[in-house]
Protein backbone atom coordinates (compact mmCIF):
# COMPACT_ATOMS: atom_id res chain seq x y z
CA UNK A 1 0.00 0.00 0.00
CA UNK A 2 1.37 3.64 -0.95
CA UNK A 3 0.46 6.72 -1.19
CA UNK A 4 1.99 8.40 -4.38
CA UNK A 5 5.10 10.86 -4.40
CA UNK A 6 2.97 13.44 -5.61
CA UNK A 7 1.13 13.61 -2.11
CA UNK A 8 3.90 15.03 -0.47
CA UNK A 9 4.75 17.37 -3.01
CA UNK A 10 1.04 18.88 -3.01
CA UNK A 11 1.32 18.78 0.70
CA UNK A 12 4.01 21.22 0.94
CA UNK A 13 3.24 23.01 -2.45
CA UNK A 14 -0.19 24.12 -0.23
CA UNK A 15 2.06 24.82 3.22
CA UNK A 16 4.09 27.11 0.69
CA UNK A 17 0.91 28.95 -0.85
CA UNK A 18 -0.72 29.17 3.06
CA UNK A 19 2.37 31.85 3.85
CA UNK A 20 1.43 33.90 0.64
CA UNK A 21 0.87 37.28 1.53
CA UNK A 22 -2.98 37.89 0.55
CA UNK A 23 -3.24 38.28 -3.14
CA UNK A 24 0.16 36.79 -4.18
CA UNK A 25 0.86 33.70 -6.33
CA UNK A 26 3.80 31.70 -7.31
CA UNK A 27 4.05 29.94 -10.64
CA UNK A 28 4.70 26.24 -10.68
CA UNK A 29 7.93 26.84 -11.91
CA UNK A 30 8.76 28.84 -8.48
CA UNK A 31 7.14 25.98 -6.59
CA UNK A 32 9.12 23.02 -8.56
CA UNK A 33 12.28 25.37 -7.96
CA UNK A 34 11.57 25.74 -4.17
CA UNK A 35 10.79 22.17 -3.91
CA UNK A 36 13.93 20.55 -5.84
CA UNK A 37 11.08 18.77 -7.91
CA UNK A 38 10.39 17.81 -11.58
CA UNK A 39 8.40 21.00 -13.05
CA UNK A 40 6.30 18.88 -15.15
CA UNK A 41 4.91 16.25 -13.09
CA UNK A 42 4.32 19.14 -10.36
CA UNK A 43 2.03 20.66 -12.80
CA UNK A 44 -0.17 17.74 -13.40
CA UNK A 45 -0.23 17.32 -9.64
CA UNK A 46 -0.88 21.28 -9.23
CA UNK A 47 -3.85 20.71 -12.06
CA UNK A 48 -5.32 18.55 -9.91
CA UNK A 49 -5.38 20.31 -6.71
CA UNK A 50 -7.01 22.91 -8.86
CA UNK A 51 -10.12 20.80 -10.24
CA UNK A 52 -10.68 20.41 -6.51
CA UNK A 53 -11.20 23.61 -5.88
CA UNK A 54 -7.74 23.56 -3.48
CA UNK A 55 -6.12 26.12 -5.44
CA UNK A 56 -6.64 28.67 -8.15
CA UNK A 57 -3.82 29.68 -10.77
CA UNK A 58 -4.03 33.09 -11.68
CA UNK A 59 -3.82 33.77 -15.36
CA UNK A 60 -1.22 35.97 -16.95
CA UNK A 61 2.34 37.21 -17.07
CA UNK A 62 2.92 38.03 -12.96
CA UNK A 63 0.07 35.12 -12.57
CA UNK A 64 0.60 31.66 -10.89
CA UNK A 65 -0.89 29.36 -8.01
CA UNK A 66 -2.86 30.78 -4.58
CA UNK A 67 -4.73 28.94 -2.21
CA UNK A 68 -8.46 29.18 -3.56
CA UNK A 69 -9.44 28.90 0.21
CA UNK A 70 -8.55 29.70 3.78
CA UNK A 71 -5.69 27.21 4.92
CA UNK A 72 -7.82 26.53 7.92
CA UNK A 73 -10.62 25.14 5.57
CA UNK A 74 -7.85 22.48 3.76
CA UNK A 75 -7.68 19.15 4.95
CA UNK A 76 -4.64 16.79 4.23
CA UNK A 77 -7.43 14.58 3.06
CA UNK A 78 -8.48 16.99 0.78
CA UNK A 79 -5.11 17.23 -0.64
CA UNK A 80 -4.57 13.37 -0.69
CA UNK A 81 -7.42 12.80 -2.23
CA UNK A 82 -7.13 15.22 -4.94
CA UNK A 83 -3.73 14.05 -6.14
CA UNK A 84 -4.43 9.93 -4.95
CA UNK A 85 -8.18 10.19 -5.53
CA UNK A 86 -10.61 8.89 -3.18
CA UNK A 87 -10.72 4.96 -3.74
CA UNK A 88 -10.41 2.84 -0.97
CA UNK A 89 -7.05 1.40 -0.62
CA UNK A 90 -9.02 -2.41 0.32
CA UNK A 91 -11.20 -3.62 -2.87
CA UNK A 92 -13.43 -6.14 -2.05
CA UNK A 93 -13.45 -8.80 -5.34
CA UNK A 94 -16.18 -10.51 -3.37
CA UNK A 95 -14.52 -13.97 -3.39
CA UNK A 96 -17.17 -15.21 -0.73
CA UNK A 97 -18.90 -15.14 -4.21
CA UNK A 98 -17.02 -17.72 -5.86
CA UNK A 99 -16.32 -21.52 -5.29
CA UNK A 100 -18.15 -24.32 -4.02
CA UNK A 101 -20.28 -22.46 -1.39
CA UNK A 102 -21.43 -19.47 -3.66
CA UNK A 103 -25.18 -18.04 -4.22
CA UNK A 104 -26.59 -15.99 -6.63
CA UNK A 105 -25.10 -12.65 -6.35
CA UNK A 106 -28.50 -11.45 -5.13
CA UNK A 107 -27.88 -13.82 -1.65
CA UNK A 108 -25.49 -11.55 -0.57
CA UNK A 109 -27.18 -8.72 1.45
CA UNK A 110 -24.46 -7.40 3.87
CA UNK A 111 -20.84 -6.49 3.21
CA UNK A 112 -18.70 -8.95 3.50
CA UNK A 113 -17.08 -9.02 6.90
CA UNK A 114 -13.41 -8.63 5.47
CA UNK A 115 -14.79 -5.23 3.84
CA UNK A 116 -16.47 -3.63 6.53
CA UNK A 117 -12.79 -4.31 8.90
CA UNK A 118 -11.14 -2.91 6.21
CA UNK A 119 -13.80 -0.22 5.75
CA UNK A 120 -13.64 0.55 9.56
CA UNK A 121 -9.95 1.02 9.28
CA UNK A 122 -9.58 3.06 6.51
CA UNK A 123 -12.27 5.31 7.94
CA UNK A 124 -10.09 5.81 11.01
CA UNK A 125 -7.08 6.98 8.74
CA UNK A 126 -9.44 9.36 6.46
CA UNK A 127 -10.88 10.89 10.39
CA UNK A 128 -7.00 11.58 11.01
CA UNK A 129 -6.02 12.97 7.95
CA UNK A 130 -9.27 15.04 8.18
CA UNK A 131 -8.67 16.74 11.29
CA UNK A 132 -4.87 17.63 10.07
CA UNK A 133 -5.47 20.96 7.78
CA UNK A 134 -2.82 22.62 6.30
CA UNK A 135 -2.75 25.93 9.07
CA UNK A 136 -2.21 23.05 11.18
CA UNK A 137 1.06 22.09 9.44
CA UNK A 138 2.32 25.55 8.63
CA UNK A 139 1.60 26.14 12.57
CA UNK A 140 4.55 23.04 13.40
CA UNK A 141 6.80 23.80 10.51
CA UNK A 142 6.81 27.44 11.70
CA UNK A 143 7.85 25.96 15.19
CA UNK A 144 10.20 23.12 13.77
CA UNK A 145 11.89 24.74 10.77
CA UNK A 146 15.73 25.33 11.46
CA UNK A 147 15.96 29.59 12.28
CA UNK A 148 18.32 29.34 9.07
CA UNK A 149 16.11 27.66 6.51
CA UNK A 150 13.61 30.49 7.55
CA UNK A 151 16.32 32.98 6.73
CA UNK A 152 16.82 31.32 3.42
CA UNK A 153 13.29 30.53 2.84
CA UNK A 154 12.29 34.52 3.43
CA UNK A 155 15.44 35.85 1.34
CA UNK A 156 13.86 33.42 -1.83
CA UNK A 157 10.60 34.84 -0.96
CA UNK A 158 11.78 38.21 -1.57
CA UNK A 159 13.18 37.29 -4.40
CA UNK A 160 10.15 35.75 -6.77
CA UNK A 161 7.54 38.00 -5.12
CA UNK A 162 6.69 41.02 -6.66
CA UNK B 1 -2.85 3.90 -2.49
CA UNK B 2 -4.19 0.48 -3.03
CA UNK B 3 -4.01 -2.76 -0.88
CA UNK B 4 -2.61 -6.01 -2.79
CA UNK B 5 -5.84 -8.37 -3.54
CA UNK B 6 -3.67 -10.99 -1.92
CA UNK B 7 -4.64 -9.22 1.24
CA UNK B 8 -8.76 -10.53 0.56
CA UNK B 9 -7.37 -13.82 -0.55
CA UNK B 10 -5.29 -14.16 2.86
CA UNK B 11 -7.47 -13.13 5.23
CA UNK B 12 -10.15 -15.24 3.78
CA UNK B 13 -7.85 -18.54 3.93
CA UNK B 14 -7.22 -17.62 7.48
CA UNK B 15 -10.94 -17.08 8.46
CA UNK B 16 -11.64 -20.61 6.77
CA UNK B 17 -8.43 -22.56 8.60
CA UNK B 18 -10.17 -21.21 11.97
CA UNK B 19 -12.94 -23.40 11.20
CA UNK B 20 -11.33 -26.37 10.51
CA UNK B 21 -11.65 -28.73 13.67
CA UNK B 22 -8.13 -29.35 15.79
CA UNK B 23 -5.27 -31.19 13.74
CA UNK B 24 -7.14 -31.15 9.96
CA UNK B 25 -5.25 -29.26 7.54
CA UNK B 26 -6.55 -28.00 3.97
CA UNK B 27 -4.10 -28.02 0.95
CA UNK B 28 -3.53 -24.73 -0.77
CA UNK B 29 -5.38 -26.34 -3.81
CA UNK B 30 -8.42 -26.77 -1.94
CA UNK B 31 -8.21 -23.18 -0.15
CA UNK B 32 -7.66 -21.97 -3.99
CA UNK B 33 -10.41 -24.38 -5.23
CA UNK B 34 -12.57 -22.63 -2.61
CA UNK B 35 -12.00 -19.40 -3.20
CA UNK B 36 -12.06 -19.55 -7.08
CA UNK B 37 -8.79 -17.94 -7.05
CA UNK B 38 -5.68 -18.76 -9.17
CA UNK B 39 -3.53 -21.95 -7.10
CA UNK B 40 0.08 -20.63 -7.75
CA UNK B 41 -0.92 -16.85 -6.86
CA UNK B 42 -2.35 -18.33 -3.79
CA UNK B 43 0.70 -20.20 -2.76
CA UNK B 44 2.60 -17.31 -2.72
CA UNK B 45 0.63 -15.29 -0.25
CA UNK B 46 0.23 -18.65 1.86
CA UNK B 47 3.92 -19.19 2.00
CA UNK B 48 4.03 -15.25 2.77
CA UNK B 49 1.34 -16.23 6.00
CA UNK B 50 3.91 -18.98 6.67
CA UNK B 51 6.38 -16.96 6.93
CA UNK B 52 4.89 -14.34 9.30
CA UNK B 53 3.96 -17.64 11.88
CA UNK B 54 0.54 -17.25 10.89
CA UNK B 55 -0.06 -20.84 9.50
CA UNK B 56 1.55 -23.96 9.73
CA UNK B 57 1.70 -26.23 6.48
CA UNK B 58 2.08 -29.76 7.22
CA UNK B 59 4.14 -32.10 5.13
CA UNK B 60 2.87 -34.86 3.37
CA UNK B 61 0.10 -36.56 1.47
CA UNK B 62 -2.63 -35.83 3.53
CA UNK B 63 -1.01 -32.33 4.82
CA UNK B 64 -1.98 -28.90 4.37
CA UNK B 65 -2.10 -25.47 5.91
CA UNK B 66 -3.49 -25.10 9.10
CA UNK B 67 -3.54 -21.95 11.40
CA UNK B 68 -0.43 -21.89 13.52
CA UNK B 69 -1.94 -20.16 16.79
CA UNK B 70 -5.28 -19.61 17.83
CA UNK B 71 -8.04 -17.37 15.47
CA UNK B 72 -7.95 -14.65 18.81
CA UNK B 73 -4.41 -14.47 18.20
CA UNK B 74 -4.11 -13.49 14.66
CA UNK B 75 -5.04 -10.21 13.92
CA UNK B 76 -6.16 -8.66 10.64
CA UNK B 77 -3.20 -6.23 10.94
CA UNK B 78 -0.95 -9.56 10.99
CA UNK B 79 -2.46 -10.56 7.94
CA UNK B 80 -1.96 -7.47 6.26
CA UNK B 81 1.56 -6.89 6.70
CA UNK B 82 2.27 -10.62 6.53
CA UNK B 83 1.06 -10.11 2.83
CA UNK B 84 1.80 -5.86 1.83
CA UNK B 85 4.20 -5.97 3.55
CA UNK B 86 5.22 -3.46 6.70
CA UNK B 87 6.15 -0.05 4.95
CA UNK B 88 4.57 3.31 5.45
CA UNK B 89 1.81 3.85 3.08
CA UNK B 90 3.47 7.76 2.87
CA UNK B 91 6.99 7.56 1.93
CA UNK B 92 8.98 11.04 3.01
CA UNK B 93 11.40 11.45 0.18
CA UNK B 94 12.44 14.82 2.19
CA UNK B 95 12.00 17.40 -0.07
CA UNK B 96 12.59 20.20 2.32
CA UNK B 97 15.66 19.38 2.50
CA UNK B 98 15.81 20.50 -1.29
CA UNK B 99 15.83 24.14 -3.19
CA UNK B 100 16.89 27.10 -2.24
CA UNK B 101 16.08 27.29 1.60
CA UNK B 102 18.10 23.53 2.15
CA UNK B 103 20.11 22.85 5.14
CA UNK B 104 22.91 20.30 5.82
CA UNK B 105 20.67 16.84 6.35
CA UNK B 106 22.42 17.14 10.13
CA UNK B 107 20.25 20.04 10.53
CA UNK B 108 16.62 18.57 10.10
CA UNK B 109 16.42 16.92 13.74
CA UNK B 110 12.74 16.53 13.78
CA UNK B 111 10.94 14.96 11.25
CA UNK B 112 8.64 16.91 8.60
CA UNK B 113 5.18 17.77 9.40
CA UNK B 114 3.74 16.27 6.45
CA UNK B 115 5.18 12.87 7.40
CA UNK B 116 4.25 13.10 11.33
CA UNK B 117 0.47 14.15 10.04
CA UNK B 118 1.04 11.03 7.98
CA UNK B 119 2.17 8.56 10.41
CA UNK B 120 -0.65 9.37 12.87
CA UNK B 121 -3.44 8.63 10.10
CA UNK B 122 -1.25 5.05 9.17
CA UNK B 123 -1.11 4.39 13.02
CA UNK B 124 -4.97 4.72 13.05
CA UNK B 125 -5.44 2.59 10.59
CA UNK B 126 -2.81 0.08 12.28
CA UNK B 127 -4.77 0.25 15.52
CA UNK B 128 -8.11 -0.06 13.74
CA UNK B 129 -7.07 -3.39 12.04
CA UNK B 130 -5.28 -4.78 15.40
CA UNK B 131 -8.09 -5.08 17.16
CA UNK B 132 -9.68 -7.00 14.98
CA UNK B 133 -8.88 -10.86 15.12
CA UNK B 134 -9.50 -13.26 12.50
CA UNK B 135 -11.76 -14.99 14.83
CA UNK B 136 -14.16 -11.54 15.37
CA UNK B 137 -14.39 -11.71 11.37
CA UNK B 138 -15.31 -15.80 11.57
CA UNK B 139 -18.28 -14.49 14.26
CA UNK B 140 -19.55 -11.64 12.18
CA UNK B 141 -19.50 -14.12 9.38
CA UNK B 142 -20.89 -16.38 10.86
CA UNK B 143 -23.98 -14.60 11.64
CA UNK B 144 -24.59 -12.78 8.46
CA UNK B 145 -23.64 -15.71 6.24
CA UNK B 146 -26.70 -16.96 3.92
CA UNK B 147 -28.12 -20.06 5.80
CA UNK B 148 -28.06 -21.92 2.36
CA UNK B 149 -24.28 -20.89 1.78
CA UNK B 150 -23.11 -22.72 5.73
CA UNK B 151 -25.20 -25.79 3.79
CA UNK B 152 -22.75 -25.77 0.82
CA UNK B 153 -19.88 -24.64 2.34
CA UNK B 154 -20.16 -27.66 5.29
CA UNK B 155 -20.83 -30.37 2.54
CA UNK B 156 -17.55 -29.01 0.94
CA UNK B 157 -15.74 -29.58 3.89
CA UNK B 158 -17.22 -32.94 4.81
CA UNK B 159 -16.29 -33.92 1.36
CA UNK B 160 -12.66 -32.80 1.25
CA UNK B 161 -11.85 -33.23 5.02
CA UNK B 162 -10.51 -37.07 5.78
Amino acid sequence: MRLSEGVEWAVHCCAILALLPPEATLPAARLAEYHGVPPAYLAKHLQALSRAGIVTAEPGAKGGYRLAKPATAVSVLDVVRAVDGAEPAFRCMEIRQRGPAALPTSEYRQACAVTKAMARAEAAWRDALRSETIADLVAVVGRETPPAAVTKAAAWFQEVLH
